[in-house]
């Protein structure tokens, strides 16, 4: 197996920079919009071999060193009672929104072998159709991530609902994410236990705090989901897995962020990646940080970027080439895949 | 006068921490949507003595220690020659999108005291009517963030059309960007000739680029207009005024930042102040950065966070406060009143 990936995950040596791009199963790809030009995007997250299919799609075409499973962060939301629905150019819609008593009360924590079954098929599916060429990243969103969603009803320009319920019905919010988390904890633990051979846990939205507001409301829910994992995976009952954390806009808040307990630590653009590790310690394993509309740059631009970053993480105890956000769709595939040769080529040891 | 805020602005000893806000004249306030019910937005911003009586109205209201103008960022574009308009609920309509050699070529430089001489009449009614009670702040849309309206025709998500610009014809936006750059040189001399004590450039957006990006796209042509305002200060043609430059999301960009040349830098929330005023450089002088929805915690939870920045801003040359963005139409008026007093109180030496 190609394990590069997840040596550089544990902090030991590579013989190259391993690479693998956020939302990489994507609309970029002619081979992604044939499979989505006959399906729902829903279905597709709900149909293990659709899901497999597009999942598969990237490590052909892009040469990347993991595949990461095709799926939402919102399925949880849907398999705790909200509905979920996709529409065209609008983004997802939930309803209702959670906004009192009585709608949190109304949630549930699935059993995700029951209510998502789907998302541990399409893990087991995976595993036997990539039969080891790279390993199988698992993920959910972080509970302050889904929980704006659930909250706003949908995305949002600046939280206004969920900042409101955390600051004016603090006990509320609590009870909501204690559900979330439970949720979550157990999503990922199902993916695991199905095979998946890493999981990042994605806080897109951890990035709209102050650093103390991150701490209470977003951080301490991660710490907890990370610190079941890790017990479960010492006592056993999982396989020992490494642990991503993403959070967007995060360069104000990596002192906190470095306490996460996570084994690697995805980071965006919008820091400098030297600057970034000296800030969550030096030796910390860090996963970035191309913006990812420089790959509309001429290749030879992106190329001497690629190297910038290269050269940033030589203070890293590890380093996962990623973009520093999901690719785009209006992105030219062959950028997307020159950048994959041009990782591996620059940092071959 | 009250120049608590002019002299934090340039170092020096105060009796008391200034405080004023960014989008302190409006929706949040009776008074102001009791003038808004009876206009349109575009009609206030260009009629003299309706911007002059919304600017105002704060200034009783609150005790805050400066006024800031009332207008638009995107009053310049109008001026340009590009059609705007504003949507209820929609936010702000540019037309046509600038994309392409044509639609930039067919932009001119305006004469401000021509295009937008209702901006520095607003200015010099502003003034008479405040009799110097509080110092007058005039401001501008960074060129950066003027042109991703420009380019985007209005608010966007990801930026895509603008950065699309800048790595796919550098040259083109660097043309536009010349011309923008021109114009918002211009409309601050006319601000400050026709009595603005201090000007603000607005950077809402700059936050969205990696640091190499951010300094050769927006902060450059930020230091151009700030030497040339520096310049013209210096051989006497308009009065000596401080500059402020805000930037949103700055958290990973401080260190270019601090080379902008402005006097004073507005923080936003995402970032703890003293890390701020750490990376920016001890003694630096700055602006900030209360989360502008910690507005809807009850006012003892306030005072804590209000505490909290005072004593975190110790190490700068000089502090004013505000809040991290502009305050939200939703926010409760009795908080913002309560701020004002808790700033005073609690900063007075």
């Amino acid at each position: 197996m190609n394990d590069t990936f997840l040596k550089a995950c544990r902090g030991e040596e590579v013989p190259y920079t391993p690479i693998w791009i956020m939302r990489q199963a994507g609309r970029y790809l002619k081979e992604y919009r044939e499979v989505r030009g006959k399906s729902n995007f829903l279905t597709m997250c709900k149909t293990p071999e659709l899901a497999a299919e597009v999942t598969l799609q990237p490590i052909d075409i892009l040469n990347v060193d993991a595949a990461i499973l095709f799926s939402d962060i919102l399925i949880p939301c849907e398999a705790m009672g909200q509905g979920l629905d996709f529409h065209e150019g609008k983004g997802p819609i939930l309803s209702p929104a959670i906004r009192d008593e009585e709608t949190v009360n109304k949630l549930y924590v699935p059993d995700p072998e029951d209510k998502m079954k789907f998302v541990p098929d399409a893990v087991r599916l995976l595993r036997k159709e990539l039969a080891d060429r790279v390993p199988l990243i698992g993920f959910a969103g972080a509970p302050f991530t889904t929980a704006t969603y659930m909250i706003e009803g949908g995305t949002s320009k600046n939280f206004l609902n969920t900042k409101r319920m955390i600051y004016e019905c603090p006990e509320l919010y609590k009870k909501l994410m204690d559900k979330i988390t439970a949720t979550i904890t157990e999503y990922l633990k199902a993916q695991i236990s199905a095979g998946a051979q890493a999981v990042q846990i994605f806080d897109t939205w951890g990035g709209i705090f102050c650093p103390s507001d991150f701490r209470e409301n977003a951080l301490t829910y991660v710490q907890s989901i990370i610190g079941d994992l890790k017990k479960a995976m010492a006592s056993g009952s999982i396989e020992e897995v490494p642990i991503i954390y993403f959070v967007g806009e995060s360069a104000g808040l990596l002192e906190e962020i470095k306490t996460s307990g996570a084994d690697v630590h995805g980071v965006d653009w919008r820091i400098n990646l030297d600057d970034a590790i000296s800030r969550l310690g030096e030796n910390a394993v860090v996963q970035g940080n191309l913006d990812p509309l420089s790959m509309f740059l001429p290749q030879e631009k992106i190329e001497i970027r690629v190297q910038d970053v290269l050269s940033r993480a030589k203070s890293a105890g590890g380093h996962i080439f990623n973009l520093g956000h999901g690719v785009v769709p209006e992105t030219p595939r062959d950028n997307v895949i020159a950048l994959v040769e041009m990782v591996h080529k620059h940092s071959r040891r």
